[in-house]
């Protein structure tokens, strides 16, 4: 297990926080989810509830940025005009490559796995559930308020996290191919998850 | 993991049959792969060499499900010009919830986790490797003669077997989001991924 970085990528309501949390408290090793968000803000210059807010409604960046530079009539470098989405996520990239360079850690979201893809070190995990499990999870942690849509809100959040997914890394988030490790938490739980993440992990094959 | 039936989806050469013939062993629970092809034969009438050969090279049904019909004028029963393929298809689906009724046993392939998706007993898994495990896992096995085009023809025959599941399934093969668990076993092994798939079963959730 020495020396691997976990990526987690999780369908909302999962409880891929609260096994990445679990397992990087068994490994011992540090735990990296909104905390990036901070790091990122720092990285950026944005303040941190303007870095926060921007990271749950983004969407349509390429119209946007498309839009955007037209709007200067295309002159100049395009860096100059990066829309607020882009440099976010450069800044993240930046962020998340320093914190793997630290050594082992678990780090949940954004598009982790596919930033670090030219490492040899890395276990990339993918949790998803049925809607029933993930309604039951959010409800319980507060996630959304008494009254809120519960399904329509997981689901508008999971076609925004797989539409930022497929926007930066032209894959498709959740197809099996891209990950070691698919697990549905409906089925095994989050404590079944975590021990069968900690099993996979001794059981590696030495060339990973 | 009394009571359990699992079906096992494979990526040609990932070493699926191994890793489920292994786990039906430690389970001691039946297996069954290439058996459903001599069940299918006596359920469809058809010879057996017939059928093996079908197996793998059927495609465009739908096509050519129009195009037989057509030639008929569309008169009389559908179901009497229904072609091969899925004369086939249904045999095995007759044939899977058959043995499935029977109790706890492995399945390997043949949209056994989308045959069986109404029972509540059923754990799906999928198995998928990187070319390189892939290519020397098959020439191991002698699967492809000296001289054969062997990546070639593994991802000919994973696009036969996505196209063949598409069909009948309206899903798309590999994703994660309609398996239990799936597992690179290029990262695992073969034997690594029998052992995680039996830590699965242990820490399944009681509701599943």
């Amino acid at each position: 297990m020495q020396g691997k970085i976990i990526t987690i990528s999780r369908q909302c309501g999962s409880g891929g926080h609260s096994i990445g949390s679990e397992l990087a408290k068994r490994l011992d090793v540090p735990f990296y989810d909104r905390e990036i968000i901070e790091m990122a803000a720092k990285e950026s210059g944005f303040h941190q509830g303007f870095v926060e807010e921007k990271e749950e409604h983004m969407n349509s960046s390429l119209l946007f940025n498309i839009a955007r530079y037209a709007s200067y009539g295309g002159r100049g470098r395009y860096e100059d005009y990066q829309p607020l989405q882009d440099q976010l996520y450069f800044a993240q990239v930046k962020v998340i490559k320093e914190l793997a360079g630290k050594g082992p850690c678990v780090i949940v979201g954004r598009c982790a796995d596919y930033i670090l893809r030219d490492r040899k070190d890395v276990l990339n995990i993918f949790i998803h559930a049925d809607m029933a499990f993930k309604k039951k999870h959010c409800m319980e942690r507060g996630q959304f308020s008494e009254g809120d849509n519960t399904e329509d809100r997981i689901r508008r959040r999971d076609k925004f996290r797989a539409d930022h997914y497929q926007y930066y890394t032209d894959r498709k988030w959740g197809d099996s191919f891209h990950y070691h490790l698919c697990l549905d938490s409906s089925a095994f739980g989050i404590e079944g998850c975590v021990s069968i993440i900690e099993d996979a992990c001794r059981g590696m094959h030495p060339a990973l």
